[in-house]
């Protein structure tokens, strides 16, 4: 179940004396260890007294030997069955004490305490746990719903600015998702203000997770329509790669962002999905990100990189979910080259690059 | 689906023409290697071009190791989350096969071809995957049901009589969860012969298996009604344990037979069990199995492994699945340290102990 509520502490509390848990173990990372811990625990007795479980940050520590160090700690402490595991932080510790967790003794209970927006907004809701392996990312996981997400904005405070925007870039996916009136409402500055009001933002960030959560309950295992939420991924994890190649990594969601704009114009082309809602998307991502920067050089390996990306079934054709309109996704649509160097050469123009 | 059947050939090619997976892997351990995977290659050109990944044999190496050696294969060969992996072997080989098939990309598709009879009647049907983790038996794992399990007498060809009573003793088990019918059909000795007729044998384990296939789709995460196949067990684990203890193992049937025994004589005093059932049974073990050799002076170890058996919630006393007759279970029976003492001289004069 899902919780959105800035009284943390609270919801626990409700948990924790409902599920009556033999023991409580917390997972933290080196980060939320320090900046979010303290804001769970201090007053509350049981979360107190619960064994801290801790992995360094990043997502290089998503590993095989986090998750053997964390089944290694449960079983020192006898944890049993029925025990409680509560994973406070971002992706990595969500999806990393999710899998630790949905193996342990076959399975005990998780509740995902998401601290950063990218989390909250995507990765701790879902179901997708799983470690990178062998260099390849998620490549062994389960899927398994978390027995609660508790979804709050108090954690943000701590946040650097270009990690909110990381998150934002998958709350303008869903609002391109669903309406128009998301959609919008996603463009007013005023959630990305350093200022921003929590209770403010929790509303929006509560709209945003529940267009992912009703995709997720229709395909919890991505067999067809889960693909929706790829929307804006295959150019964005095509940016993604390319920078990581040349040494020069940018985040996710500004990845993300961008690869939506090309994928809008690509949606233009192949399914008319009206260019007043580009020239919109494209003026945010243009104020707020910094737009990944192509040259039309960089559109062979763009290509290949596209064709490969895991969701991509056959090489030959590179497939999409694309939009006729705001809210009206199409699956396993295929592009052609040519329609995406247009689409690139389009984005180009509009990013002034 | 439980598959059952001597044409163990066919059905695998008809699941892969339906299934139409990526790449094919079959695991076997170092045994079925030799023993096993001719039996299911030859003249089968899709097997014929599976890709094999063997593991050491023995229930030390359902270990992390040999979990990450098949996620490593799998990796190398570039598996897709359409590739099918089958597990051709005893428990171990299933245990650990299912478990790596289950979280590999979080989830391919995989078969069961259990090579054992107790792999047939136990291990390879009801879903639980894992492996052993800091010394603790299936520590991590998950339940997920096999895709198919193709259940054949085939491959006990080449088994020692020993691992063919082992078996029996699971099967003996359902006999008496199930009916009268059942269990006394169990008592004639024809299925033990060395000389068996293998589809008379099939008919038999596909009797069996299906009391637990019953039991398992009613609770397949083992929260309640599953606790019926702990019968005989608590005793059986105590035995298997102190056997291990002082350095002279037993086997697991052997153990179980010796305790389903001790745990119809305590049946038929807390429970009013018939004794016509017992003497039959206890005939039975003594004519094929060793029984479990006991003096007074094991009492009290014994009873502290029983109260330290996984499946016992409360410490202090000791939780039975107990029969009032064949096929009446009685979950969460306990039982006083006196009345498992009485049970355990009965045992021991019917022993001849």
């Amino acid at each position: 179940m899902l919780i959105f509520t800035n009284r943390v502490q609270d919801s626990l509390a409700l948990i924790i004396e409902e599920l009556k848990p033999s023991a409580i173990f917390i997972i933290a990372d080196s980060n939320t260890f320090n900046n979010c811990l303290p804001l769970l625990q201090t007053g509350n007795p049981a979360l107190e007294q619960a064994k801290v479980i801790t992995v360094n940050h990043g997502d290089e520590n998503k590993s095989l030997e986090s998750l053997a160090h964390i089944w290694r700690k449960l079983t020192e402490n006898a944890a049993t069955r029925s025990a409680l595991v509560i994973n406070l932080g971002g992706g990595m510790v969500t999806d990393l004490g999710g899998f630790a967790a949905s193996t342990f003794k076959r399975g005990v209970h998780f509740v995902n305490v998401p601290t950063t927006l990218l989390a909250a907004v995507d990765a701790s809701v879902g179901g997708k746990t799983g470690i990178n392996f062998e260099g390849l990312k998620n490549q062994v996981g389960v899927f398994r719903q978390a027995d609660n997400v508790i979804i709050s904005t108090i954690f943000f405070k701590t946040l650097p600015h270009g990690e909110m925007l990381s998150g934002y870039a998958e709350m303008l996916k869903h609002g391109l998702l669903d309406s128009e009136q998301m959609f919008y409402k996603l463009l007013e500055p005023t959630a990305l203000d350093p200022q921003y009001d929590p209770e403010h933002l929790l509303r929006l960030v509560q709209e945003s997770v529940k267009v992912k959560e009703k995709v997720v309950e229709e395909d919890p295992t991505e067999k067809g329509p889960r693909k929706a939420l790829n929307l804006g991924h295959t150019v964005g994890h095509a940016f993604e790669e390319m920078a990581m190649e040349r040494h020069n990594p940018v985040s996710h969601g500004f990845a993300v962002a961008s690869g939506l704009v090309v994928e809008m114009v690509l949606a233009n082309i192949l399914e008319g999905f009206p260019s007043r809602h580009i020239d919109a998307l494209a003026r945010f991502v243009r104020e707020n990100y910094t737009p990944y920067p192509v040259t039309c050089k960089d559109y062979p390996r763009l290509l290949e990189l596209m064709s490969h990306d895991k969701k991509n079934i056959t090489p030959e054709a590179i497939n999409f979910a694309l939009l006729k309109d705001i809210g009206q996704v199409r699956l396993d649509c295929t592009a052609t080259a040519d329609q995406i160097q247009e689409a690139l050469d389009i984005y180009r123009d509009l990013m002034g690059l």
